[in-house]
């Protein structure tokens, strides 16, 4: 799961005329969700997006306040273009999540973030529409992170955070721990999974 | 490098009141050189942004169609915190390269996309400024795009890309070309290095 994070003196969505979402000082998301991502990947993200200190203190020092020390707010918006793998010039994304699968668990991971911080500060686009995204990123200061079970670049992560993901190395070692049905068991225990999914797939591939 | 390449409608920069750049239709490119970075990665990232196939054809044919075909704008903005390790939650930029050397650096980065393109439709921030970056995402469509050399997801290189990144490998195991060297060889070889990089280390660093 790869998320982009742009700290925002302001941001809104629009889907054709009308604005749907709008959020004041904050963070603005975009999410990529890939094939192989779990709750586990999502756990991580939602947690760094909350408690990542992108913010300055009272007294001007920088990096020091997160999202949620300020009580500003975050607008997330799906993005499933940041699943890409170049063949060339071209973009494939196949190791996107398909819309069917990646909607519920999505939305999911939005909740998880109201349940963590306040669900009054916490915006959302439109899942799988063509929007326009204003963003008026301030600084400018964007962030990238990508889940520890993704491509990794290892510094990314706390000495902590390594030791845990040694440990589950070990332990899933199991023969049908394939990554592919990680995925699947997920998305089999995600109690949203089989609630309307009616994202059109191929309209969300090509915007 | 990293860059994030956001499509957009449009995208304005301003630096307090002023609107110091503006484009239309195009890309919004943030653009983060590591203290790694060579001409190599450069020319990695000026290729791609301008050949991506963001665009769709006239007949609506997604992914078609690259800023270059379009006649579409470019603005380029730096942004080191592209280069961020998380310590817990707490950003570190020591892995972006310095705002005295990357300056000349990027400053020949988007000399080499105006000679590649037409100098008229690349535009710029304003190097270290605290800046407001006004992007509406169009889509939205965003893509990550890591240069070979940094820490990067295989997936994305052409089967040629990485042919040449092993041949370069192979010849680059000489005892003095740590990367390291590498970089402070690229800066010597720079003809803008030696002209006035005042930007103020820490303010970039703390925008």
């Amino acid at each position: 799961m790869k998320a982009i994070i742009q700290r925002v003196t302001k941001a809104t969505v629009t889907v054709g005329e009308e604005q749907i979402s709008s959020i004041g000082r904050g963070l603005c998301v975009l999410l990529g969700i890939s094939v192989e991502d779990t709750q586990r990947d999502a756990d991580y993200i939602v947690r760094k997006i909350l408690n990542l200190r992108l913010f300055e203190d009272a007294n001007g020092r920088a990096w020091s306040k997160s999202v949620m020390d300020q009580d500003f707010e975050v607008l997330c918006v799906s993005q499933f273009t940041l699943q890409c793998i170049l063949k060339g010039n071209k973009p494939d994304f196949h190791s996107a999540m398909p819309a069917e699968l990646a909607q519920p668990f999505y939305n999911s991971i939005l909740e998880n973030m109201r349940s963590a911080y306040k669900p009054e500060l916490i915006k959302d686009g439109q899942f799988g529409a063509y929007m326009q995204v204003h963003i008026q990123n301030d600084g400018p200061v964007t962030i990238e992170i990508t889940s520890p079970s993704g491509p990794t670049d290892p510094k990314q992560l706390s000495k902590q955070e390594k030791q845990q993901q040694r440990k589950e190395k070990t332990r899933s070692k199991g023969p049908s721990e394939s990554s592919r049905d990680k995925g699947a068991q997920r998305y089999r225990q995600d109690p949203n999974a089989s609630s309307g999914a009616e994202g059109d797939v191929s309209s969300e591939r090509e915007p």
